[in-house]
């Protein structure tokens, strides 16, 4: 297995610091005096803070980004000691779980202060409410919070944390970029360690241990179908069993130290009718359309519009994917998304997938995935290629 | 490696048409008109859709459980085919993601037309507003749908998921029990994996590989520390290399068929303080109390209760986790929570975790932490109880 050069983990302090000063200069054009999150990506960009803990549903987190300094976390004593490794100086912790307050009391007082209190201005405290955003608490104690602020000046800030996140530093891309190169490595090597005869389920089990024995920190994103054709592009394993002749895709979204890959590669088993290779053959051009296409300035219903009309022509039945790529980067998908009337105006640094996919023949779908970052004067695949043609393995 | 006999996969049609059947008479005596549920367990719950796609923010999901029938599903399009091979016939779905009405109408009406529509009588939907849980869509669309059902009576319907899904049918309880056998062979065999010299992130990759190597379908949380002593217990690996004297923390939540373990183990390398193994001792000794008080009637907080008497006997300075222990299932934590006050009845077919914890030394925290299932007599273990003294590999 080939060696690979591993970044640096982590980050330094000064890439929080140029986090929050962008953030912040955000904040003030928009007349916000603080920004509130509360979902594990917003929490770990602003912070560093990581850990999977977040799968436990039952505390809420709070980070809250005052107009100038450092962010402020309110949170549940367990995360404390976590959060203290941070750059974060300023940690306000609660006993959670405790459903008669669960940090409520703690976050109004905490937003008050950090808002200048009651004065004649009303507060604007930014939250994101828009696309892909949710606001991770009960609903109960969501409307208790949006009561007792007063004045209760809620805004939507989708588009701050959209902005600070869509454009990625250059250690931001240099994670990506590792773990694509251990997925494409594992990718190049499937033909070594799935064969006929294994069930699914054996299939995802060797691919997931590869990845990890690749170097990969984890698996959490890994689906995948085989058979002459399927149409199901998110499914977990069964028991059925390879058989020459099938195609088999997977898609994965492993992470290195917290960033994603996101793309999928299929290969076909001892052969394959020909209408399969043409659909293979007509994402790989859609895919080559979408790249040409790849350019600061241009948009991502450019790359849309590009990659369609490939697939187009190529006779899809249609995609129920509803989108043809998007951004990639601590989520396996992030905005934006490239589809007929997205429009985001594409910028160098950007990390991007495409994706584009086709319905072949009814019930057989066929999607292909790279990974780039934008460049000033182009895409540079974080991704390796995939072949032309369909592989058979 | 031991075979172990690995349960059936999914649930039989009739599992579902016994949960809905529940729901539906929970909803019937709260005057429910429709349960309306938007997050990953309580959607698997409900129809049996697993999938890891939940990952992706992007798009938001819907399911509806009318007063009487199947559940249905308003699902983006990428859905359809998975949502298509459970027991749901009514699928609607839309061609998300679309941020101008990302299933908004289609939701809106769907809900009129399942809840009889304009009547005299107030329409009553009930949504889990409470402890545990979130509405996973954007909050600006969440406002919209509270605007725009007419007559609005969004009820918190917290109590009803948390009362189906707090006890486990026996398929649930096997799946549990299968991922605690896994688990626990696997921290029976720390001796033979781990050893001085290695970094933490070569102990944490080497441990997932082996559960995954033992039948664990994935390893969505790891956390664990290593050191003399150390009190963030929701950590992620370091380069730190392993020393002889350490101890070492693993604490997974790995899963089976989408049910998942919880539970830690703590070994010493070469040898340990008498601090660190009086500590082991007393939360081992506090989780006997545990075990001895885990019968149907008995409260969480009894079992809170017996367990602190003994870390306080013990000695304890204190312990951040802000409970003792918690419900299991689909989730690596779920309802109810061991605490001083939340005073749930335990009933037989409960899965809970003991998981006392104490700090022995200022940053040093010990905690256990165990898997049962609760049967009329009292407790069945389905993680294989820890030696009662602190294990030197």
């Amino acid at each position: 297995m080939t060696e690979i050069a591993v970044p640096e983990r982590g980050f330094p302090e000064s890439e929080f610091v140029a986090r929050a000063a962008s953030a912040q200069a955000m904040m003030a054009e928009r007349g916000l005096d603080a920004l509130l999150v509360c979902t594990e990506p917003e929490v770990r960009y602003l912070t560093g803070f990581h850990t999977p803990f977040w799968q436990s549903p039952t505390r809420p987190w709070f980070v809250i980004l005052p107009a100038e300094g450092r962010p402020v976390a309110v949170i549940p004593g367990i995360g404390a000691s976590a959060m203290g490794t941070t750059w974060v100086t300023d940690i306000r912790t609660w006993p959670a779980p405790r459903p008669t307050d669960d940090g409520l009391a703690l976050l109004v007082d905490t937003l008050a202060e950090l808002t200048g209190g009651v004065d004649s201005t009303p507060t604007r405290i930014g939250l994101p409410m828009g696309h892909e955003t949710h606001v991770r608490m009960p609903l109960a104690d969501l409307d208790l919070l949006r009561d007792r602020i007063v004045p209760a000046n809620f805004v939507d800030a989708t588009d701050v944390v959209r902005g600070l996140r869509m454009v990625k530093s250059d250690r931001e891309i240099a994670k990506v970029a590792h773990i694509c190169d251990v997925v494409s490595g594992a990718f190049e090597g499937i033909g070594d360690l799935l064969s006929v005869g294994m069930t699914e389920r054996e299939a995802f089990r060797a691919f997931r241990i590869d990845l990890l024995e690749r170097g990969a920190d984890d698996v959490p994103y890994l689906v995948g179908a085989t058979g002459p054709g399927f149409d199901d592009i998110i499914k977990q394993p069964s028991d059925r069993v390879i058989e020459s002749g099938d195609l088999l895709m997977f898609d994965t979204g492993s992470v290195f130290d917290g960033y994603s890959s996101d793309f999928d590669r299929y290969v076909a088993f001892g052969g394959a009718d020909a209408d399969a290779k043409r659909a293979y053959r007509t994402v790989w051009e859609a895919t080559e359309a979408g790249l040409a296409t790849a350019k600061p300035g241009a948009t991502t219903s450019d790359l849309w519009r590009a990659m369609a009309e490939v697939l187009d022509a190529g006779g899809s039945l249609g995609n129920s994917v509803g989108r043809l790529g998007h951004g990639l980067g601590m989520q396996v998908t992030e905005w934006p998304s490239h589809t007929a009337d997205d429009g985001t105006v594409l910028e160098e640094g950007m990390v991007l997938t495409l994706e584009p996919g086709l319905t072949w023949a009814p019930g057989r779908m066929m999607v292909h995935e790279e990974n780039l970052v934008l460049r000033a004067d182009g895409p540079e695949l974080l991704s390796r290629r995939a072949p032309a043609d369909l592989p058979i393995i």
